[in-house]
Order: C-alpha cells, then structure tokens, then sequence
C-alpha cells in the first residue's frame, strides 16, 4: 500500500555515518511508495540550547514524527550490551501503545539468553535469573511486534550498510503487504 | 492522592529475590494509600506453555496492568549494560503515549555518556557517536519524564533492596504530591 509514512527507528543515528544510512533507508521507503522519517537530529537548529534542551527538543521531533507515522520498522540489533537500544524500544512502546504496526530487523540471529549466557545459564554474572522464551529480545518488545501484527527478521551478517538495508529492505517488503 | 494505582516497572523481576522485592514496594504503595501493580511472571498460569507463548502471556498481562495503572514509577538502573532495561523501556514509551505519567529512580547517578566512556570520548568502543545531553540515559527515557510531568531520582549506592527501597519511596511521595 503505496503513501504509507514509516517511522525508521533504531541507533543509526549514533553511526558514524548516521546521514547517509538515513537517507538510504529513506530512498528505499521512496521506491516502494511510501515515505521514510528518519530521526536526523541536525533537521532542529540546536545551537543556542543547552545540551539537556537539545535533548528534549530532539526527543519531542520525535514524538511528532511517531505520531505522524503509520507502522515503525526498528533495527533492533544488539546496541552496547546484549539488548536492543533503549530509545528504540521506548519507542516500540509508544507505536504499540497508539495501536500502531511494530515491525523490526537484527542482525543477530540468537535467541536474546543465547547472548546474555551460554545455552546452560541460568543467571547471568550479576546473579539475575535469564529468561528463557526463545524469544530474540525482552518480551515486551516481541510481544509487541507479534500482538500488533508486525514480524522481527533477523539476519546473522556484518554489520555493514549494505547489510542493515538489505534485511531493512526484506521487512519494509513484507511491511507493505501486509499493510 | 490516594487511590491511585501504579504499574512497578523494571527489572526486578529478574532479581533472585524478585517476589520479595516486589512484595516490598507494593506493601509500600500500601502504606501510602495506593495500589501497586508489580509484573509478576508467576500469577499466570504458564505450565503448558511453550515457551514462546508464555512470554506472549506476560507481555499480554503486563500490557493490561498498564492499561489499568494511573501512571508509572520504573527502576532504571542500568541492566546488562550502561542503559536501563529494554523491557521497561518499552513500557515507558507506552505509558507516554496513553499520556500517563512517567516516573524512575536510578542506583547510579552518573550521566550516560560518563558510563559509557571517558569524559573525552566522543565515539565508544565501536565507533558510535555518544551522544552527550547531559541526561542520565537515552533522551527518549528523560523527555518522556520532563514531559509527562514526572522526574527521575538518582542516588549512588550498593544495590541492595533497602537501597531500591529507599530511593523508590522518595519518588512514590514526588509522585503522590504531584498527583
């Protein structure tokens, strides 16, 4: 379904080449129809905010755009520990919240204990129990993306542009069938 | 203002002691006159679940004690890295987005960006950007707080129960006295 807006969410925007990844996804939404909104935190003029301002004025660009947005499709792939990033997952949260479609990619394969421990582990190296649902990720976010009709592909490759746009691309597909 | 219920977000339900735990803080909401709703995996039924279709059945539980809760007070001490837990992410972003206050405490009082490098660092170990606003985690988690009218109390200390305790009830008095 052509004219969609799709909220692009995950941690590109802390890539070193963050403008360039945003506006390959955002050529991909193109070609199929659709319109991609991307994050990019140099669309706001923050110069004369303080760092905690820039921050909420960042936070509240994405508010709109969420609420502008008709599904979100998140890279979900691990981010500075064995999860997803937090902001994306907060904002699974609010997609889903707001009856929106939550689709996401990882380009990590595993199951969310497989990474936190070995397949035998039952607490982590804190003491915390490890859950086991056979499930990628903490299970709001997979119960989220299930319960809201959306799909997690996962693709165990380098973690290359080329890589993030082809599995993003595979999603945004089924996406756009579904929709 | 008494009455209220409030969904007990983070981790906590991984904890080796997590009935006690949650117990505690809900006894707590009791002596203040309100209601606390603590995810626990074990009031369901989960026996002849696969695994899968358990984590679905909290997700779908938690989902409803959210939609019933007035707003929320979510532990965000960081969790398996320099973040707080995605699970509870996630249900700040929902939370926000049904428009319900957001509140949190944390058990360690550095800015983000001084948990997940030095001072000096502008990329981390893999060559993202890390991003500086000086907030205490990802601003999606600090401008829901700011915005919903909430607030986020940091105190330094062992990790211990009496410690979540302590800073838990500091907040819940913030967040009667705000109600």
């Amino acid at each position: 379904m052509p004219g969609l807006h799709i909220y692009l969410a995950g941690p590109d925007v802390f890539w070193p080449d963050a403008r360039e990844a945003g506006a390959a996804k955002v050529t991909l939404c193109d070609r199929y129809g659709c319109t991609g909104l991307f994050p990019l935190d140099s669309e706001l003029d923050l110069q004369e905010l303080s760092p905690y301002d820039a921050g909420l004025a960042i936070y509240r660009a994405n508010i709109g755009l969420m609420q502008r947005a008709d599904l979100v499709i998140a890279n979900m792939t691990p981010f500075r520990g064995p999860s997803m990033d937090v902001g994306t997952a907060f904002e699974l949260g609010y997609m889903a919240a707001l009856g929106k479609p939550v689709w996401g990619y990882s380009l990590d394969g595993r199951l969310y204990s497989d990474r936190v421990a070995g397949e035998d582990a039952e607490i982590d190296s804190d003491g915390m129990t490890i859950e086991r649902f056979d499930m990628a990720d903490n299970l709001m976010l997979i119960g989220a993306i299930e319960d809201s009709g959306g799909r997690l592909i996962s693709d165990t490759a380098e973690h290359s542009l080329d890589a993030h746009l082809a599995v993003f691309e595979k999603v945004l597909r089924l996406a756009l069938d579904r929709a």
